[in-house]
């Protein structure tokens, strides 16, 4: 079977952008199968899209072909791309910072420059602000029905040059059993916010299933939360209300709400102004 | 061809959860389809997925595998299984009263304990808050690509043991030419609210196309509607803006404004609380 | 291959409508493809699903049956219908304003009304709400896996009788280098506004990429913009929060903010209330 294209964009599923891109794959090869990851990355925010991707990217089979558009540079002089990951999957993308993640924890074997002269859907050569549809589309799908091989993407150039966000992966400082660090995201859906440290890296800090967990928030330096948490497997072992540390789905450390909303009841947001230690 | 996997789940498409558990499916078998019956149930909401389910299962063709997840109690002892219902569907679900419509609808004819020793994804022992990915769908997909047959879903048992939440299938009292009742759903995207009777008890005792009907809603015994409404066959038979009875999609009685909303014009709620009588 | 079967309606995805539709077409044939375009067209819009389509409609193979379900008056006397268009593709609606644009831009081949006698869902004759599942889904599937031809859909009438809302194609003035018009649609999510200009009709104007413009916006006469835009290939060829006029990705000018919402930060609505004036 052909790999499938996995799309994720800013574009949201209100209008026919998505359908419209799509519809470019079915004309390519009407084989191909398109799925979708999410079209609902905040607007213009390179860094959700870098980390949406690395949470799906690792549960496909491999050569699976990811398009991800948050471009907010469309059609000036950045970029257009496909880099191959080392374990064989394809990202299709503006070089913009949305390679992040996978490359620093998949790592890019190889990286090319979308050829427009040869990789443009025909008739679309004076219309600069949809590279989704006209460029990341046709390509994708191109390359995924072998009408072009990785090469005939375009020319290669140095790996070393892939945009990267490195605020993306600062992990938390561990040091006589106290974590400290920031919060990396608060895009869960449930309202729970990650910590940036993993699991495992908690665990051997010396924390356990059952400890209660001192966990102290702070914006800019200022407290806003200083309470006892349980540390559990899951949301079910505490009590409905209760605030919960707990391994996330991709294996970091996440604080929430038994079927609450820890973002919204204490209003935190991400990035390294929210500061957090934990300790025993 | 291989049967369909029919997804629901109170995840929101904001994020990858759902693109994750579409990966698990294809790295299992390449040919599976996954098609979405709703990502929005509201959080939580049990009682709601249950009653979701039953709108969409018998459309489908029969061998449909639907999976199921709305799981606050995701990896605590509540039982993880899979039921094959009497018209030849199956059920991918916790055993928590997501099943509770199918059962009193359809019927379960058979039911298994998902035994995670065998029908774990593996690399996820450690993980116990994502169930949708690392238990149900990739039991979901090795049933429907056959690697496993029902048997390997696990230990059977008793159908009797299945959660039901029986206030989701209580119905109207007829008496005397007056329906009394309750909201049963709000969930209608344009407004309308569903009554607690069907649309052909309701013709039985005595109502037809063309009445006009007393409708009285009650919140708590306090009237906040009292008018005579007409039963027609569909919205363009009254004024924009009149209120209009009519027999729903699924074949019970709803209440609705014509392109206009009366849930929210209303304040209507599901449940109990909000009782209704029809007369004439 | 089958044709695939494209989906816009206004029903949402916050339930099962759309499900039960695409179960609909796999038990009339497990083979069959079906994609959404958007459910998210505004409630009773048929304006703004008519636009909708043709914005999707050129980029998918011809030959591909698209279902457009905006409805209000669903289950009167408004005919229910299957147009073929000039390039191929088939259009199955309810014959209300739907196929406005692409009767004007495709123009339409032959139309036919569904004979319900034939192509209705069997068991769902006594339900008159939901043609999207009991009309049209089900004479799409039957068309798409070809059980029935398009004579099968049932019998033909005049393309004369379609009905058309010809305010969706009136386009602006050029006289003397001045561009008169007014505002088409505001449904694009990063809050760009467009224009009913065509890119080439501006260029062929006298303006060219560099330029500044001097862009008014009446509501109603009475002015609430007045200022220079840069006309621009791209968001990115302005600073970050600036204005900029640009050819949108179906060839019409647009007015936009790089990485900001024009529309929400001066209120700007569609339709002919709303004016202006493009001038050097």
């Amino acid at each position: 079977m052909k790999p499938s294209i996995v799309w994720q964009t800013d574009f949201g599923l209100k209008w026919g952008a998505v359908a419209s891109m799509r519809g470019v794959c079915k004309q390519v090869d009407p084989e191909l199968e398109c799925y979708d990851l999410t079209h609902e990355i905040p607007q213009y925010n390179i860094l959700a899209g870098s980390r949406e991707l690395i949470y799906v990217e690792p549960f496909w089979p491999k050569g699976t072909i990811f398009v991800s558009v948050v471009d907010p540079g469309v059609g000036t002089s950045r970029r257009a791309c496909v880099a191959l990951l080392k374990d064989g999957n394809y990202v299709v993308t503006p070089d913009n910072g949305s390679l992040t993640h996978v490359a620093h924890e998949v790592g890019i074997r190889e990286v090319r420059e979308i050829d427009e002269t040869v990789n443009r859907y025909p008739g679309t050569e004076g219309i600069s602000v949809f590279h989704g549809r006209d460029l990341f589309a046709y390509t994708a799908a191109r390359l995924a029905s072998g009408i072009i091989d990785f090469e005939g993407v375009g020319p290669r150039y140095p790996v070393e040059e892939v945009v990267l966000l490195p605020e993306a992966y600062e992990m938390a400082v561990i040091k006589d059993g106290v974590v400290s660090g920031f919060v990396s995201s608060v895009s869960d859906p449930f309202g729970s916010i990650a910590l940036n440290v993993a699991s495992d890296a908690f665990k051997e800090a010396g924390f356990a299933y059952g400890d209660k967990v001192h966990v102290v928030l702070k914006n800019k330096g200022e407290t806003y939360y200083d309470d006892f948490v349980a540390y559990e497997k899951s949301f079910g072992f505490v009590e409905v209300g209760d605030a919960i540390l707990f391994d996330s789905s991709s294996n970091v450390i996440e604080l929430g709400i038994n079927q609450g909303n820890f973002k919204e009841t204490f209003h935190v947001c991400e990035g390294s102004d929210y500061g957090y230690t934990l300790s025993k």
